[in-house]
């Protein structure tokens, strides 16, 4: 299906989100984390995961979607990124600004867009960014650019990760993570994913960004939010619900690392991806 | 601690409760429910657990307690009473208005409360009633009235149970269920269980009666919360987040049936307890 390509540089006005501790919990929940990681599912001294980035911009990215006239069962999640400015307060009214800033055409694989968003705190300063890059397999072939090269973010050959996390995500993962907003049929209903050509449900990609992010956080933040400053990852395969996940990590330039997730059975769900840490 | 026995008899204004999809399929996965269930925890067809009934009259509840003057390390939820007089629906603002009815002294068992709430639906005829019984461990010994036997509800001796139910519950169960609205730290904080002489956090036993609520529904009213008339239970037990649930239940008269939640080791955590079925 064909996209509005005169809304592509289409900007969205300030976009509120309220939040309270109820919502950071519930999207704690739906990342795995639970009573082992009590300071973040419980209210008292509440700290808050640097992915819940993702989850203040959904109303911008679905009205941007309904701009371009995406078609919601062929749409995949290509890539994401987000950059916090400080650490994301524990409530509060924050707004985001949507752009549809480019689309490439990708001929047969479909047409890919590309959607920046900037996020200010209560206080009204930048408080995170997100790049957000979606891929719908019907729109392609309208005689557009084909893009760049993506920068590849490839482990080392041959080398030990310096840090490995493994941990199973529920059967109910992705029926519990769509209470956060992202309420894409695709991640619940088993005829919609049929009509997307997959065989059943398919865990939405930025829960498999939440467990990453968990695994770095813990791993080489020492748990403390206000070390995590960027993570940008390319969503590489399909995540069943009930699959596990093994997040590892490798020590690269700069206190950055090359990320890599993959299924219990060895696929690469989530790659070409650096976190940086401060 | 001595309670506000001049509040006896004391009842709320109606105090509305609004909600929304979201919030019954939050609820549907803090008792167990999941995709198997789909029915429940996706807003397409969304149907609602009978045992939500429980939810909503949470902000009368903790009105009541507040008059009452209870001891919230030391309260313990003793028994709980669901009537439906209709299905719930799937959305809408109600009312409850909730009445400390009276209060017992059982020595230094502590004292025995006993609050009823009636609740209307949005179109303000009657939805629900709910029966709560709670015991502050620290207030007995007020002199006061120790108050009738209970009538008791056994499963037939040596009779086998006519279905039988057995689920794991998470041991972030609780976590999540607190979610619903019932914030007590008694069921996430480590040291506040340690203030109640209990070992760590319990699961809320309204959560241990939605599992039970749910072991009813399916094998005795075919999925169809239509037919899930009345529900009354005796807490007998902690449960602790992450241990099994063997809900079993035996036909009794008038299509009743006698209901008994044990743990995978064997104790009994729910009983004294009749489901009517319609």
């Amino acid at each position: 299906m064909a996209l509005n390509l005169d809304q592509v540089g289409s900007k969205t006005e300030p976009i509120p989100f309220t939040y309270d501790q109820d919502k950071l919990i519930l999207y704690a929940l739906g990342i795995g984390a639970g009573v082992d990681e009590l300071d973040f599912v419980y209210e008292k001294n509440l700290k808050v995961f640097p992915t819940f980035a993702v989850i203040p911009i959904v109303p911008a990215i679905i009205k941007l979607m309904g701009r371009a006239g995406i078609n919601l069962p062929t749409v995949l999640h290509g890539e994401q990124r987000i950059a916090l400015h400080r650490t994301i307060p524990t409530s509060g009214t924050i707004h985001t600004t949507g752009t549809w800033s480019s689309v490439y055409d990708k001929g047969d694989k479909g047409a890919v867009l590309n959607m920046d968003f900037a996020t200010t705190g209560p206080d009204g300063q930048p408080l995170f960014e997100n790049t957000v890059v979606l891929m719908d397999r019907s729109a392609g072939n309208f005689d557009g650019d084909r893009g760049p090269k993506t920068e590849r973010f490839d482990p080392p050959e041959g080398k030990s990760p310096d840090f490995s996390v493994q941990e199973a995500t529920s059967p109910d993962q992705a029926a519990l993570y769509r209470l956060n907003g992202d309420k894409n049929p695709l991640h619940i209903d088993p005829d919609f994913a049929k009509m997307g050509g997959l065989d059943r449900p398919i865990l939405h990609g930025l829960c498999t960004f939440g467990f990453a992010g968990r695994a770095i956080l813990e791993k080489v933040c020492g748990g403390d939010p206000a070390r995590f400053k960027s993570f940008a990852v390319r969503f590489m395969g399909p995540v069943y619900p009930g699959e596990t996940l093994i997040t590892e990590g490798w020590k690269s330039e700069g206190g950055a690392y090359i990320i890599r997730t993959r299924t219990g059975d060895g696929r690469v769900v989530l790659g070409n991806a650096v976190a940086e840490i401060g």
